[in-house]
Parts: structure tokens; C-alpha cells; sequence
């Protein structure tokens, strides 16, 4: 065999015989929505702001007290509950299993990408508004900072697959994960709540890149 | 390189690469319960039978027009469809999303395993029952007829791992996958609403042992 192609082989073989040893803490996503201020003051009142429930593993983000109704004719979610801060536009993270219920069928997408996304109805306690889009099932994706993508060996937008609870019943490998890099994140995989229960996964359980 | 050895991998290779191109249709397990007979007129009175909703693809068995509630302390579910004819014991089956709204943490296990399983509150139309046990997480698995088998080259009680929704955002790979071979089977994979949902899978989607 060409030597250099078994060389590249091998130590192809090595990074990710390294990579797999190396857990990543999971971040289950229960159906959240995210709001612009316009929205945020259209459900919950003029001069009101998001506030503080709990911090989440990325940086500056917070899940708050806030919560929404979201309702189609077909179904509806009471008590979703609002990440903040306020963002530029606003979006609604629900589950396949939500999507069913709710009778949507929402392209799954990397966060902030709602075009030609289905609307829902939002309710808050100061007024209801009708989003004309913004639904998403999220795609599953790794959050790095830079150093973490350094230490990994991995690049902004690459794919990679996931194993997640091994040995156990439930062992399951999530392929067509999406890695992004940035300053602002913290190392951690994001799945759904179907995801999570499929693979018996919860937050704070260590996963693996294979 | 020992030619034994080599010979070995090689045909083993080709038994994988030949299985992975045999498409095996996936069912969709919705929460539901068997029962004894005993039970089933508990529930709905002296003299019924249960009744053909719809025939599913193992041959012999139905989904039935009767349907209970199943409830704890913490939740409930109605309208949980019985899969007929009875049986010599009552389970209940019930995915992780449910086990978690009834507060319940069963095991996974293949139908028919109920020992040390919790159990649940049982209604119908006709009375209640309280299970002392017979709830479970069914663990994936595949059905096999002798001839399938066969052709699969998969024996009774084989592990395997099967890839659904390939070259798509949901592609996933479920382990620990039980072969279970019978002549009173038809060829078909078992998975639940959480693990369907998380593949994008439906019922008579293929799948692959890869």
C-alpha cells in the first residue's frame, strides 16, 4: 500500500481514536422561544424586561421567567418558556414530536435561520401577536470556544457524529452534527427532548465524538 | 498480514456491506398496553371481547377499538389503545418522554419481561385495576420470520446497529438492537415515538443493519 495514504490513514485512525476519549457535556433543549424586544413588549407590556430564572451553559444567555403560550389551530404548548436576552428576531425551538402535536412541519435548521419557517401564535399575559414565521426544530449541534475547537482539532461548521449513553440499551450515535465555533460558546452538545429521551441522555451527561 | 485472518475480515465485510443494501420497514410503537383477560373484563365488563380498530403487521395481532386510561400520582395518559388478543400478562409499554410525565422510571426491556417493572393505575369504561407491575420502556428490536433470517444471515438474540433517515439532518444509528426470530413474525423494526422522532422515522420508512 501507498505509504503516504497509510500514514494519512493512521493518523486519521489516531485523531479520532483521541477525539472519542474526550467527553463533551450535553445541554437537553426542551421547546423554548426567543423574542425581539418588540415582540417581548407586545406579550408581556410596555416597559417590562426579561428576567433572570436561571443561566444556561452559553455565556450571557439566560432562561427566564418569562413564558408564552404557542398555539395552532391543530395545538398548542402552554408555559414556553423565553431564553434571553432579547435578540433580532424572534424564533420558536420546538421538538418533532411538538411539530405533531401542533401540526407543523418545521424545517430543521441551525438557530437564527427562519426563513420560510412556519408562524405561530404567541400568547403573553399583556397580548397576543401572530408570528408570520420563526418555527425550527433545531438541528443538533456542538458549541466550542476556540480553544475547545483547538483541543478537539475541529472547524467551524464541520460535521461529526455523536455517541451518546455507550453500553447501555439506549446507545445511539446521532449523525450530521453541526460544529460552531465561536468565542462567545461554551463546550456543549445541544439535542432536543426526543433526542435526549431516545438516547437516554440528560443534561450534563458526558458524549462523545466518534 | 495472517490470510486467515484477512479472509475473515474480508468476507465479514461483504456480509456487512450485503445486509446494509436489504431495507427492513420501520413500525412505530405509540404507548399501549396488552392484557389478560382477566384484566380486560376488569375493565371493560363481563362478556366483551376486544374488538379489530386495525390489523398490524405481526401476523395475528391488532390494534383494538378499546382503550384505557393509564395514570399515577404524577400523570396520565388517555385513550392508550390496547393491542389485542389478550394475553397471560398485562404490560403496559410507554416511551421515556412518558415514563417521565407519569414519574415513573421503568426498565427497558422485550415484551414479556414484567419482573421488578412499577406498576400503574389501569381505566376503562367498565372499572379500574391497579398493576403491581407490567410497566416498561420496550428495548428496540427487530422481528425476523426463519426466512428473513435467513437471508440476513441473522441469528435469534443478535445485537445489531441500524441506520435510519440516511443523508438526512436526523440520521441516526440505534444500538444494542435485539434480533428476535419466529415463525409467527414478519419481518420489521420496533422503535418507539421518542427514538421515531428523533430519527424523522414513520412507519413503513426503511431501514438498514449496517
Amino acid at each position: 500500500m501507498d505509504s503516504k495514504l497509510m500514514n494519512e490513514i493512521i493518523s486519521d485512525i489516531k485523531l479520532r481514536q483521541e477525539r472519542s476519549l474526550m467527553p463533551i457535556p450535553a445541554g437537553v433543549s426542551n421547546r423554548h422561544v426567543h423574542l425581539t424586544k418588540k415582540d417581548f413588549t407586545a406579550l408581556f407590556g410596555p416597559g417590562c424586561e426579561p428576567t433572570l430564572y436561571r443561566k444556561i451553559v452559553q455565556p450571557g444567555f439566560y432562561a427566564c421567567n418569562e413564558k408564552v403560550d404557542i398555539e395552532t389551530p391543530k395545538g398548542k404548548f402552554s408555559g414556553v418558556r423565553m431564553i434571553g436576552p432579547c435578540r433580532d428576531y424572534t424564533q420558536i425551538e420546538i421538538s418533532m414530536s411538538d411539530a405533531r402535536v401542533l401540526g407543523l412541519n418545521p424545517p430543521i435548521r441551525d438557530s437564527g435561520k427562519i426563513e420560510n419557517s412556519p408562524g405561530i401564535k404567541l400568547r403573553g399575559p399583556a397580548g397576543e401577536i401572530d408570528c408570520g414565521k420563526g418555527v425550527i426544530i433545531s438541528k443538533r449541534h456542538i458549541h466550542f470556544s476556540p480553544s475547545d475547537a483547538k483541543r478537539f482539532k475541529i472547524e467551524d461548521q464541520q460535521i461529526v457524529r455523536v455517541l451518546c449513553s455507550p453500553g447501555t440499551d439506549k446507545e445511539t450515535i446521532f449523525e450530521s452534527v453541526l460544529c460552531r465555533v465561536s468565542d462567545k460558546y461554551a463546550l456543549e452538545f445541544h439535542l432536543d427532548t426526543d433526542e435526549a429521551n431516545a438516547a437516554a441522555v440528560k443534561t450534563g451527561d458526558s458524549v462523545f465524538i466518534i
